[in-house]
């Protein structure tokens, strides 16, 4: 790449979220950035996309003077909007994040840090999703924001995989505690609900989603293993969700229309 | 199976679309169903959880006399409270639609149906997504009833493959003249977006999301040709989104830190 690149910034913590800021920050010296993301939080919210009502997108100063707009809209909104509204073309690179709490494993699917970073790829763009497995808005962002820019460095010389994104997440340590990076697989794991059941003023009954990770992959090339070996681990996603696997299997079944 | 199979219903038009009363009419036959959807419409919600405010679950009887529960969340979380909170166990199935408007290719990330059945194959159960390529709230749905029957029936005899749900999309065709049922791969589209810019009456801009549909896909084997041809698509979906054709190029890149 011999001009300099045009880097997007996006997550799914909302525009004031400091992980926003240490990823700026840290793209800042590879390019021109353009930050775009929620103007509330949107933890949670997978690939939504706003269809129902309208979307509001507004230029603000965050508090490190960065420049930014702020969406109304989902974090896959944010994408769509920077590319035909904002930037008129697509950016070099799109990176989501630093979110606040890992996003490994099955996390991938709920996560819109990822889901942003997904429809950058969707869209051809070079798309790399970062988050710090501490859900705390003081994290220390330092060895994040330190691998974020090893591993654009490296997209950035060698491009990446096609129809491929990035899920990077980094372990809670300093940066010396860290084992280094490693490709992963994505952990057979999921959560297992905990509705906390309340009732209101009125007596009517509300529930809270909780609910507690479990990982039932005892792989040792997956992200959650890397992780917990304190490693930062890579995960490339694919945005075609066929199960190739289970072709053959329904191909044998047999799908005549009983005459009714 | 043996005993009558409990059948979970959901979608992501609402629990007061025709849609879901047309599944909910063609499972009665097959075992006792439970209904439980969103009380609004949550169409392009994608797998969006609800973490930053509190669920309602209430009872609700629809137009033809079919007992449910409407919740306030998003398809994701119908399908989390049904097995938590009223079920009290997993379902035998779990039927999302019939969708108002294709599901085909792409849509299947932004899709609040898809996801419902994705969630659903996640706590291990088998789950199928229904979608007729008809938008319009009076569409016809005998057809696509029918083929729900058709592919349920199978699934209740043969079982699912392994961490995989469908996604079954039927042509807006009356049954005469739909070919049949292929099983598919999800085809390469996109939606190529179009915002529609607007002044609010005090002048300031919003936006409408809007866009085109775009194949780019010419394989005969994918749910787009099916559809186009008078097929009924059936895609088998899995839920690990690790993009392994990309793991050897990224273990080729250099993923030293460097000194700092």
């Amino acid at each position: 790449m011999n001009s300099k690149p045009t880097i997007l910034i996006t997550n799914d913590d909302g525009i004031t979220a400091p992980g926003i800021r240490a990823l700026a920050n840290a793209m800042k010296h590879f390019g021109d950035i353009v930050i775009v993301a929620p103007d509330s939080p949107q933890s949670g919210m997978g690939h939504a996309i706003t269809i129902n009502k309208p979307l509001r997108l507004d230029k603000v100063t965050l508090p490190d003077g960065l420049e930014g707009y702020q969406c109304s809209g989902t974090p896959v909104d944010c994408v769509k909007l920077a590319v035909n509204k904002i930037l008129h073309r697509k950016p070099d690179l799109c990176v989501s994040g630093i979110n606040h709490g890992s996003n490994s494993s099955i996390n991938v699917i709920y996560s819109g840090t990822m889901s942003a970073a997904m429809e950058g790829a969707i869209e051809g763009i070079p798309s790399i999703g970062f988050s710090l497995c501490n859900y705390a808005l003081d994290a220390d962002f330092e060895a994040a924001a330190l691998f974020a820019q090893t591993i654009v460095w490296q997209v950035l010389q060698h491009g990446m995989p096609n129809n491929t994104l990035l899920n990077v997440n980094i372990p809670d340590l300093k940066l010396d505690a860290i084992n280094g990076i490693k490709i992963c697989r994505q952990a057979k794991a999921k959560w297992v609900e905990e509705f906390d059941e309340r009732q209101d003023p009125s007596k009517r009954k509300y529930y809270w989603l909780t609910g507690k990770f479990e990982n039932f992959d005892h792989g040792q090339d997956t992200d959650e293993w890397a992780l917990a070996n304190g490693y930062v681990s890579v995960v490339p996603v694919q945005f075609d969700f066929t199960a190739h696997h289970a072709m053959a299997a329904l191909n044998s079944m047999n799908w005549d229309v009983p005459n009714v």
